[in-house]
């Protein structure tokens, strides 16, 4: 049976660490909201309508037969060794799983930057403190977690190249995801990432250039970065690299 | 052997939902980073001595042997069954592990009611936007998750009194420390807390007269809220119930 992936319509989102999982495996899967009624569907796990255990807070959440997944890291650690992006064993289970709640965080940070006062508001609303938290984001921040990220690649001792064990893991398919957002939001002060974390944009270059990945990303399935997902481009709060 | 757990010195802070954990089960651990060199011991993992799978981002994080796993939410999927914690099938592990990553989510919001715009900057820097992030916080984003808290509690169809399953799981433990964590940093606020979110404070009840909690709450090993964790009583962000 497919499984089912929810999420909103119209944005990469948090929804894309789950697909780029799906895709570099071609998992049989169905982007529910993205389909007729689907919405509503969706709409209608979240209201109860479907019981207490598939009653997710918020999107993504995926459906696996009677198993409802919710939040990206808890489906990643679920589909892991169903796909095969993961060492089988429960040490590097338990350190993916680690490395995909930093990511977490950082995506938390990254929607920020726009939306550091309140998500209920528009950005406009909080242009002048979106100005600051992306300062201090990208001095402070970006530094520290794509520096963590660098040295944990560059430490693996199975393989560089790899966040985790000696192939290609769910990890390195959202560090990709992380590199791309970056980019697409903040093109300037990103102008020496490939210096500043070779380890990564190793990463990022290799998963590009898988063949399920580049089919997918050249897809109509594949949605465009936008002023309505995580990693929003406003030119305001983009500044010289440090 | 004793579980080693490495959390920052003098608060409660994310470290706490992990020990409710250890003391609720009276699980054999030592608290590293409270005892001699503790810190030192902390931070040599952080920096990446003790290698690649044992270099975590930040605390808190556990170490049983030879696997180290970091978050709270990590610790406590890993933790849950070996301290009777959370139903042992499946369906219901990972239902409680996208309660708890729902958790996290509030606890980062909770966090930023304080520090809006930069954790490398001081409270007293971002007063402004921290009256301003936690007005919303309070209008919008408590109702939010609590409220989704309450929902899950009262459809469970094993018991109502639980979050997950038909007896005490870790998930029932960190509403009780969300619960005491809001009523300590907005005791205004939180003023109609038993009446908008009962089953939330049934469970908070519940938990704080279990008898290994309390035995702890009493202790000298339970530190007190203070202004440096991550629920902070600043009287100019509280304000009167909606």
């Amino acid at each position: 049976m497919a499984y089912e992936l929810y999420y909103w319509d119209g944005i990469q989102g948090r929804g894309e660490f789950v697909r780029l999982a799906l895709e570099e495996a071609r998992a049989d899967y169905i982007d529910v909201a993205r389909s007729g009624h689907g919405m509503q569907k969706m709409l209608d796990y979240m209201r109860g309508r479907h019981g207490h255990d598939h009653m997710p807070f918020a999107p993504p959440f995926l459906r696996d037969g009677d198993i409802v997944v919710s939040h990206v890291a808890n489906i990643l650690h679920y589909l892991g060794p169903k796909l095969d992006l993961v060492p089988r064993d429960e040490k590097s289970r338990v350190f993916a799983h680690g490395l995909q709640l930093t990511i977490t965080d950082f995506v938390a940070e990254a929607h920020d930057t726009h939306h550091p006062i309140s998500t209920d508001d528009y950005y406009e609303d909080q242009k002048d403190e979106a100005k600051a938290r992306s300062k201090t984001f990208l001095k402070h921040r970006v530094p520290k977690f794509m520096g963590y990220f660098n040295r944990i690649i560059e430490a693996n001792p199975k393989r560089i190249g790899h966040a985790v064990g000696d192939s290609l893991s769910y990890v390195d398919l959202s560090l990709f995801q992380l590199a791309e957002g970056l980019a697409y939001a903040f093109p300037r002060a990103m102008g020496n990432f490939e210096k500043d974390y070779p380890q990564v944009a190793k990463v990022r270059d290799m998963v590009r250039q898988r063949p399920n990945i580049e089919a997918y990303l050249t897809s109509k399935r594949r949605l465009a970065f936008n002023e309505s997902g995580i990693f929003r481009h406003y030119p305001e709060l983009d500044q010289d690299p440090a």
